[in-house]
Parts: structure tokens; C-alpha cells; sequence
């Protein structure tokens, strides 16, 4: 099936948002096993009409975000009646619908949403329960000799579950029942590349009948998905944690601090943090996720010298030995805050962000961490991540908790 | 002049990477008065053909990403030269610089380099400080009926430079001495939505000649930039310094962050946080600028009433009563921080990130800042921001931050 994506809104091409819907499309329509051969960004306006017309012959799926709004210059929804020479009619669902949302804002409706109510004939509504103008289905039509075609709103928050609720069934049934909607897995690896991932998994995992791979990097990070039939996704797993054993952060799409936060509610424990050169970033990316009350109580951010021994009880002979970016001072910050916090774990963090502050010795991007815990060893050790200033903080911060969901998988870190 | 973009790259397509390339652009040739007209994302590989063939009668210049590398599916070089019928040669100075980083980093030079030295006839090569793969500016050429093309490669680190550096300049010869480029300045203006910018300026601003209005929002904060002749766009400057005054965080691209360590720096002043619903979003954010070490020393991230008490000295008595979001306990928050720190400015936050958590009295997304300074009174007030979670801390952040602007440029807090 061959799917291509039209994305209208001026705003993209003065790079005043950017198109975060072609990345959406992309990663879903992979787990049904298809991928999009096309995309194209065009204003609003009547520009929509000519590349509907060079797409009709050459794809059977086309997915059209945005212009479906209420102005002027909206005018997917009339556009594509137009060209199939479908009669638009006054769908009152729709516009029951969309007073209903506005008398509940306590908001007057306004008449300029009636358009959003028009429907071409033979179109199916796709609802829009998180705003006011609905997605449309508008089925091939051999006449006009246009493929399936979907209009979706733009907002993320009303394209993206439209899509999962109500897109990506109906092209599943378009699969029909031959189409083998694959299952997928998904393995989060840290600290390998995804070349280096590719490399290694290719050879072994190819030979394995009916299975694809995708491959997604972040900040140290790469999912590896595999994709195919049952019998072959569990062989190909089993080849994946054979290798990758404790570099597999989840088997999951879940982020870091979920992983984190979910092995630490199992345990009844806690966490503390005292950041350096994160200057906090740990600690709010532990609090990113619901529920991390419970698991984390208090952090610091130790940023001068003075506050790593006033806050932690790092002593200042050791800073003056050492240096504040050692193994030993973020020992000692550990050590200090896990005592000073009553958590059962504490994540130190110190190092040279840049793009100033670097030495002959200890050059921008030097970052040691350490991890404390009740009952294990201390661990510190000495990481190099030379990016750019905000990047560094991303990634270090990565670093950082993965070593500590290691250790809460019960891997010694060395 | 039309300008059209075309992305290549399968990774776009699969949702691995989106696609910033395009605001990059699209901001940066709005600052020329330029517009993108349309922009296409093809798959490595030789669908780049097509889409150039229906671009070349359309428009004047064309943008082309990606597909300049050494691996076989990097076919943009190749493809374009054979459109053109123009042949191909080596370019000796391409293949000295690839050998020379390759030198300097330590590396083996590979020969499927030589690909990338491989330039076509009448092209000017675009260095790349910061990679392999050079770029390519290829002329307009009337027998073959082609525009201006330019070849850029996809990393975002090599792109940005050559594109600033290299093809500005180019593009802006191409636009005749003849073009104006306009002026530009952007005002940079917190706490007035989009559209409510949109209705309050344009009535005032479009009757001002030769100027153009620009906006780009985003986290509670608007860029508006006025671009025209300086004529035009001082006359339009001094109506919006009037409208929104204090409201004006700056009047350049700088982040909040920037404003505040220069604010900072010209008082040899210091500012540090006490957090609660942030978790040290506000701390990291301060950080995330290079010489914010002068400027801010220590921060408390206090998620329980535990850590409230026991780090800023706020009372139990005190959070019994009023609850941890209320303006009682933020502003013994900032007290005790300002204190504890030695700071000159504290901000301090207590709000309810959400999802859940919430009370009929004390809904998700109420939140109390605090800011207190040495030599002025301190200052306390509600917010309501009733956002996802990870919104939620990005926006109350802004909104802490912006106030703590004011507060250094002398405005009274209320």
C-alpha cells in the first residue's frame, strides 16, 4: 500500500511550527508494516488542488493534515468534494457536536463554524472529541480516480488520537484479512549506536523469515523494533537480550524516568539527587512522570563550590585536591546526599558543560558520576560526552539514570 | 522569487527524525523577506528525479537536503548532474579537506569518500567545516531549464553554518542590488497570546508602508518581528514598545534565560530557587547558558513538605494550614531560600503538575510563585495553567522566570 501525507499550513513553511505529524504518521504506520513514499508541505490556500491532482494517480492512501478550520483560507474539506464532484451537504451530528463543545466552554457559538459541518457525499466522519472541526474519510472513488483519502485536523492533540482511534483502523481494514498485522516489540537500548546496533543485529537477525526492523536513536539511546509474525519477533528477542542483556533499558516505549520510577515503587525506595553541571535537569527529569512523589522527596543543585560543602558536606580540602569534576568530590556528593536526604539512592552528578570552563586536563565535556545506595558499593567513574552546552546536559542526564536503573535491576555497575 | 525545499532522507519518512530543517529555513529567509512555497520529503534513493523535474518549471530556486553522502543511496549529486547533462569531475581541493579531518581526527580515510569530491561541471562547492560531505550552489542553466539549485547536507550541525554562511549570501546576490532586505528586529513579548497580538497590532501596524509582520508563538511567549525599511520599522518598534512595555522581555532572539544572566551580571547580582511542582526545571533552565555559574550558585528542589521544612526552614504549622500551594508556603519558600543561598533574588514554586493530584479547591494546574530580593518587597501570586504535565513544568517555568525579568528591569511586581 503505497501512503503519502500532505501537510497544509503557512505557519510550517515560515518555520513558525515545526511538523511534528510526518514523525507521528511515520512511527505508527511502521507497526502496521507500511511506510510513507511522500510528503509535501504547501500553504494554506488553493495550492492543495494541484498536488491532490499529481498524487491521485500514483498512491492509494493519501493522509491531509490541517485546513479544515473554520477561515478562509481552509479549504481542504471544499477542495477534495470538488475534485470528486461530490455534493457537499450539512452533516447536524457534527454541528450538534461542536455547539455542544462551545455551550459547555460557557462560549457563544459562532456561525463561521458551520463550514466545519459540511460533509461530500459518501464521506465518512471521523469525530473529533478534542475539538471543533471533524476529520473526514473520503473512500477511493474510481471515477475521479482518487484514492482513499483522510483529512485530518492539524493540532496535535486532536490529530493524534484521531489518527490511533479512528485512522489506523480504517486503513487496517483497507489491509483486509490477508495483511498480516505484524506484532511488534520494541527493545530501549542505551549506549549503543544505532550503526553499531544495525551492525551487529543485521546478520543475525535478516536470516529470520517474515521479521523487519526499525531502528529510532535519541541522546544515547536506540529503539530497536522488530516487526513480524509472533514466532518470529520471540526468536529475534531472544538473539536481542541474549546481546544487549542489561543495555536494555525496557522493553518498552516508556522513558527512563518511568522505567525508574516503577522499579523503585516494586522496592518502596527513593531517590535524591545533587547536580553540578545539570544544574537540576536530573531531578525535574525524574519528576517528569506522575506519581515520582513518592520516590523522590528532594534534590540539590550544587553549582559552586561552596554549596557542594554547605548543602552536601563535601569538604573543602577535598575540593581543593581533587577538583570539583573528580571522582572523588561526586563520591563524596553522593555519599553526602544520600545521607542528608534519608533516600535509599542518591544519583552525583559534576563535570564541564561548556563551551567555556574546559582545561588540558579536564576538557569541556569531562563528566563524572556517581551513584550511592544503602546497601551497595559506592560507584563513581568518569564519562567524556564533548557536545554542544544544552546537548551535554541531555545526555549526561541519560547517563546518569540509566546507571542508577542498572543498579535497581540488580546489575553491578563497573 | 519562488523557493521551493526538498528533504531527502528514509529516516524522515519512518518518523526517526523530524524534520527541523525547514523552520530553519523558513525563518531565516523571512528575515530576507523570502517565502518557501512548498516543500517536498522523498526517500533516499532516485525519487529525488521526479520531484525535481516538476519543480524546475515552477520556481526560481530550490533547496535540496541530504542525500550528498558517501553511501550508495546518496544519489542527489548524481542525479542532478545527469537532469543537467553536466559531467562530473573531481574535485582535488574537496578530497584534501575530507583527508585532512580524517587526518586530524585519527582515522583511516575511507574511499568511498572520493564520492563526495565529485562535483558537476559549473557548480560552486560550498565547503563544510564540520563534516565530510561538502555542499553545492548549481546555477540556474536555461538549456536544461533548471533554477538555482543548492545541495545541503543533512546534519543539522553541518547545514546551519553553510546555509548562514554560504547560501544567504548567495541567494541574496541572486535577489539584485535592487532588492531591499529589509530590516528586522524582533520584540520578543510574554503573556499575550498569538491572536490577540495578531488583533491588537495589525490594525495599527498595516498602515505603515513597506512593513511586514512576522509571529512566532510559543510557552506563553510571542516573537513578533517587524521587517521593512528602518523607517518603517522604527515607526512600528515604538508603537509596540508602547502597547506592551513591560511585557517585552527583549528585544533580540535571546532565550529568558540569556536576559536574565545579563541582567544579572551588569548588578554583580545572584539569583537561586527553592521547587516544588518544577523539580529543578527552573534551576536547569538557568543553567542552561554558558556563564551562569557567576550568576546562580545553588538551588533547592524541595518535593515534599519534608524538604520544605528542613531545607528552607518553612514551618509545619505553616504548610498545615495553608497547604504546600498556596502563597504562604512559597513565599517562606523564597524567604528561607534567599537565606539559606545568600542570594540577592529567590523565586520559589508550588503548584500541581497533575494529572492527578488535584482538589475541587485546588484544581491541576494551580500554581503560587514567589519572588523575593534583598531591597524589595517580596512578592506572592496565583497562577492557573491547566496544561499536560510536561507543558505544565515548561510553562510555569517561563512564567517564574519572566517574572524575575521584570522584577531586574526594575518593573513593580503585582
Amino acid at each position: 500500500m503505497r501512503i503519502e501525507v500532505v501537510n497544509t499550513g503557512t505557519e510550517l513553511l515560515l518555520g513558525k511550527v515545526i511538523n511534528t505529524h510526518l514523525g507521528f504518521f511515520g512511527q505508527e504506520l511502521f507497526k502496521l508494516g507500511l511506510r510513507i513514499q511522500r510528503q509535501t508541505t504547501i500553504p494554506d490556500g488553493d495550492e492543495i488542488r494541484t498536488v491532490l491532482q499529481n498524487a491521485f494517480s500514483r498512491t492509494d492512501v493519501i493522509l491531509i493534515t490541517g485546513g479544515l478550520g473554520p477561515t478562509n483560507d481552509d479549504l481542504t474539506r471544499e477542495v477534495v468534494a470538488e475534485m470528486l464532484g461530490h455534493e457537499l451537504h450539512l452533516d447536524q451530528s457534527i454541528l450538534d457536536s461542536i455547539e455542544e463543545m462551545f455551550r459547555s466552554r460557557g462560549l457563544k457559538q459562532n456561525r463561521s463554524n458551520d463550514r466545519q459541518a459540511m460533509v461530500p457525499e459518501g464521506a465518512v466522519v471521523l469525530h473529533n472529541p478534542n475539538g471543533t472541526a471533524p476529520g473526514l474519510y473520503v473512500p477511493a472513488d474510481e471515477k475521479a480516480g482518487s484514492p482513499h483519502m483522510f483529512l485530518i485536523p492539524g493540532p496535535p492533540r486532536e490529530l493524534k488520537p484521531m489518527f490511533l482511534d479512528q485512522v489506523v483502523p480504517q486503513i487496517k481494514s483497507l489491509l483486509g484479512e490477508d495483511h498480516q498485522i505484524a506484532t511488534w516489540r520494541n527493545f530501549r537500548i542505551y549506549g549503543v549506536g544505532e550503526s553499531t546496533l544495525a551492525n551487529e543485529m543485521e546478520p543475525v537477525l535478516e536470516p529470520i523469515e517474515g521479521l523487519e526492523l526499525g531502528y529510532c536513536a535519541r541522546l544515547g539511546e536506540v529503539d530497536l523494533r522488530l516487526i513480524g509474525s509472533d514466532e518470529a519477533v520471540d526468536a529475534a528477542s531472544k538473539i536481542v537480550r541474549e546481546k544487549y542483556g542489561r543495555q536494555i533499558m525496557t522493553e518498552s516505549e516508556d522513558p527512563i524516568e518511568k522505567v525508574i520510577l516503577e522499579l523503585l515503587l516494586e522496592k518502596g525506595e527513593t531517590v535524591s539527587t545533587a547536580e553540578s553541571c545539570t544544574g537540576g535537569f536530573i531531578a525535574s527529569t525524574l519528576t517528569n512522570v506522575s506519581g515520582s512523589s513518592s520516590t523522590f522527596h528532594r534534590g540539590f543543585v550544587t553549582y559552586s563550590n561552596e554549596a557542594k560543602t554547605e548543602l552536601l558536606g563535601v569538604s573543602p580540602d577535598l575540593l581543593a585536591e581533587h577538583g570539583a569534576v573528580s571522582n572523588e568530590v561526586v563520591a563524596a556528593m553522593a555519599g553526602g546526599c544520600l545521607e542528608r536526604s534519608g533516600a535509599d539512592h542518591a544519583i552525583a552528578i559534576s563535570g564541564i558543560a561548556g563551551p567555556t570552563g574546559g582545561t588540558k586536563e579536564k576538557k569541556v565535556g569531562t563528566v563524572h558520576i556517581a551513584i550511592a545506595s544503602r546497601n551497595e558499593p559506592l560507584f563513581a567513574k568518569k564519562f567524556f560526552q564533548p557536545v554542544e552546552r544544552i546537548a551535554f546536559k541531555e545526555r549526561v542526564t541519560r547517563l546518569a539514570l540509566d546507571l542508577l536503573r542498572q543498579r535497581l535491576q540488580g546489575f553491578t555497575l563497573d
